[in-house]
């Protein structure tokens, strides 16, 4: 995925439109939390001569490592812009920056952003998400705590359109990749939990990088589900599964990224045994 | 984990002397890649009436992500010093953070400090590691491929002195937070990916804070291995078990942050369908 300087004009142009003309613009994102802090953004020096880190040709300005990671929200509704090559090649090396098991880097990416291949792959998403939701959660309307009802809801309205993402990224697992920690037939995984985790610090990099870019992103956990159909769309090996898909597009309002709601470090974090407070 | 002006300030020096005299300064960790980028550092405002996000008494100046993400190495040689409780309580709020299927934030941690308890811990790792060292490996110096040969080795001297990190953090999959992801027994996964993954996501978030406070990290694997002898240890709960060990301290020179070797975006990614180049 080479970018031409004219590709990287036409990237930049576009990401300061939406730096400019976003939803409430890029200070308006914390706008719900504490008092907005100053983004450390910088604009990139592209003179001859100055080299950059790959994937810095769609980098305008660059927030702050914490500014990202606390304000890293799901995004389950989007704009149809498409997301330009340039940025979708900073968020793919981005996953591939994740660490893994002995370096064995086992993960694969595919990019989907034909629509006539995200609406196949989405009837695919909503029959399935239709198979699970009343069996597992029963009548979501129902639900007697408001997080979670309005939790599902979302993710039942997501379910009804998530093709309108104009892009989708496939996270998979590649067995052949792991060397000694899979059987000779890359059938059975040694050490299940490492592999799997070494897509989603992929995944968890690759939301932040887009997050970076003001992309919004949703991560998918039906694809078990739905892997053997999908397979036979995109043509993936035996070897490879899916792990997460991943849709992406800019956030359409009201969603945006901002603060998040999460238990307290006091009730997750324990000091030298369990049950001692931190 | 409240933190007094005092320690705040005693965290902040720390921080700062790190800052001045760590291995060849800030601008030294990226050293070996393209020429250092200009770090996008800031000062703290802490007039009285300002608020920030949670954490931020560790941080005196703050990385962007993108530097950050492409300059996390997996550290293995460790400095002494204790890292602050800021720093800590920094760290676990970043995990805190991490995506989670339903938003079930299935994860725990157990921050352990104590001279002692990680001994023990450590002896337990190097037994284990020992324990499949050759049946899995063979004879590790005899391994042709000189970048696996080096990591092998690295690893085998990390197992010989873990306990030199002045910090270990257990993260955790607790069980009993999944809902309906889990069967009522809290035995059975319904999607073990999902649900580990969650708990990785929150540790590249720990290792992605963690680098930008310059506090190395390497997360551990054989964790299935050790659980049974650690659960006696730290005392958590049958629902509750080990995903990783993180061993955790500033990088002791020649270790330290900078590029990474990873396979490019055009060999794991595809465009549309599998085998396209993208």
């Amino acid at each position: 995925m080479d970018v031409t300087p004219e590709q990287a004009k036409a990237g930049m142009d576009l990401w300061m439109g939406w730096a400019q003309h976003g939803v409430g613009g890029r200070r308006g994102h914390l706008a719900e939390g504490p008092p907005a802090l100053p983004l450390s953004g910088r604009v990139i020096d592209r003179s001859p001569g100055v080299r950059h880190h790959p994937g810095d040709v769609a980098r305008v300005a660059e927030l702050g490592v914490f500014d990202v990671l606390h304000s890293l929200r799901a995004i389950r509704e989007f704009e149809p812009d498409p997301i330009p090559d340039d940025a979708i090649a900073t968020i793919l090396e981005a996953g591939t920056r994740a660490p893994s098991p002995q370096n064995s880097q086992p993960w694969a990416f595919i990019v989907v952003r034909d629509p006539a291949t995200r609406a196949q792959i989405a009837e695919i998403y909503r029959r399935v998400w239709n198979l699970v939701k009343e069996p597992v959660y029963g009548d979501i309307d129902a639900i007697e705590d408001r997080s979670q009802r309005r939790l599902l809801q979302a993710t039942d309205r997501l379910a009804a359109a998530v093709d309108e993402a104009p892009l989708f990224i496939f996270a998979m697992l590649d067995r052949s990749k792991l060397g000694v920690m899979v059987t000779p037939d890359l059938q059975t995984l040694l050490e299940p939990s490492s592999a799997y985790g070494a897509v989603w610090a992929a995944i968890e990099n690759m939301l932040l990088a887009a997050r970076a870019l003001e992309v919004g992103a949703i991560t998918t956990n039906l694809t078990r589900l739905m892997d053997t159909e999908v397979r036979q769309i995109l043509g993936y090996p035996e070897h490879v599964e899916t792990v997460s898909m991943l849709a992406l597009g800019r956030p359409r309002a009201p969603a945006r990224f901002g603060p998040t709601t999460r238990r307290p470090v006091g009730e997750v974090g324990h000091s030298e045994r369990w049950g001692r407070p931190i």
